[in-house]
């Protein structure tokens, strides 16, 4: 019998829904709570397809399905997994101050560090005419690099016993800080040039949760 | 004797923290609890000061001061308002599953329809060229209508009895919306090809909370 429980991730590979699906592995590990995963084909464009519009109407992922219905946007799915999950320990809960700063952070993510990975590939989505889209293109190098110096000077300690975004505590603003990592080399910077973030990035691809969802 | 648990709020006018602002307004009416204003001046650049910088690295508004710290990004400085005066009900807290709806909903705001609206004559950030900006900014009306078109299809009932982004209830979110929906006859686009967005709007106008917070 289906588990009506049970919840799907609607994940396309390279994408920032990988965050999602970190965290739900982790989740797994730590309470045996199943998942499932629907891949998104974005090379087929599967995402602009009406069986996928129906699931989420802008075309993007991730989208998790619940019993309660469908949620969109990472820093929104995050805190809904840490917050049904509070055994996983994946977020700072019982601190609404504290919780206000993973939120920040996962924010800024979104807001800022992803929207300007975007213009690499996606600055269609904003101009019309090629030399635009080239510029674009061209800028992303240098606004990445200015934006994960603020990462690494102001959200990564560096220091042995604060190894995690939040401090000591891993939460889900590292599965979402890893995501986005990963697309420094694409985008022209290479990640040894921050030091703390570079030290985060490969405490990450040790963890059992990290290297199984990216195996999917 | 200075009040150490008062909020203050780092604001400049015509920009997203007008959302933090109307809903200091609106605890500050259901709860008595007082806050302070800080006027940013972007046209002097104060947001790119010493000054300023040392309360937010990433040159930005809002900043929350708060008595443990600085908070920023609207969508955590939104929940953060409602979990720390639960009395005023502006979220639902007690359902995760809705709270995450509401979370999306304020990401989705932040993350596409600010930063389509931000092209406008922020281009700078993402391209060099006087072109590139040109099309950008060309581009801007075109995609607030199809933003807004999702939003009103999609997160507004039209209903009497379901008044509110969220439904029945009024929440942080409506303080966001309607922040961003000011900006809509600067984009080029006529708010009133949105029924179901431009009675939100008015309903917005007519609130105490809104009038206040704009008049600062």
């Amino acid at each position: 019998m289906e588990n009506l429980n049970m919840l799907s991730l609607f994940h396309a590979s390279g994408t920032c829904s990988l965050a999602s699906c970190i965290t739900l592995e982790e989740i797994w590990e730590k309470t045996g709570a199943e998942f499932e995963v629907k891949k998104v084909s974005f090379a087929d464009g599967d995402q602009h397809k009406p069986e996928y519009l129906s699931i989420n109407p802008k075309g993007r992922v991730p989208a998790l399905l619940t019993e309660s219905g469908i949620l969109t946007e990472t820093p929104a799915i995050l805190l809904y997994l840490a917050q049904r999950y509070p055994e996983a320990t994946l977020a700072p809960l019982d601190d609404i101050f504290v919780l206000a700063q993973l939120q920040s952070f996962n924010n800024f993510l979104c807001s800022t560090v992803h929207v300007a990975h975007a213009h690499r590939f996606r600055g269609s989505r904003w101009a019309n005419e090629q030399s635009s889209l080239n510029d674009m293109h061209a800028k992303v190098p240098e606004n990445m690099t200015t934006l994960f110096t603020l990462i690494e000077e102001t959200y990564l300690s560096g220091s042995e016993d604060k190894p995690w975004v939040m401090g000591a505590d891993y939460t889900v603003s590292d599965a979402y800080l890893y995501t986005i990592a990963r697309w420094l080399g694409g985008d022209g910077v290479d990640i040894a040039i921050f030091p703390r973030l570079n030290a985060h990035f490969k405490r990450m691809e040790n963890r059992p949760a990290v290297q199984r969802a990216i195996s999917r």
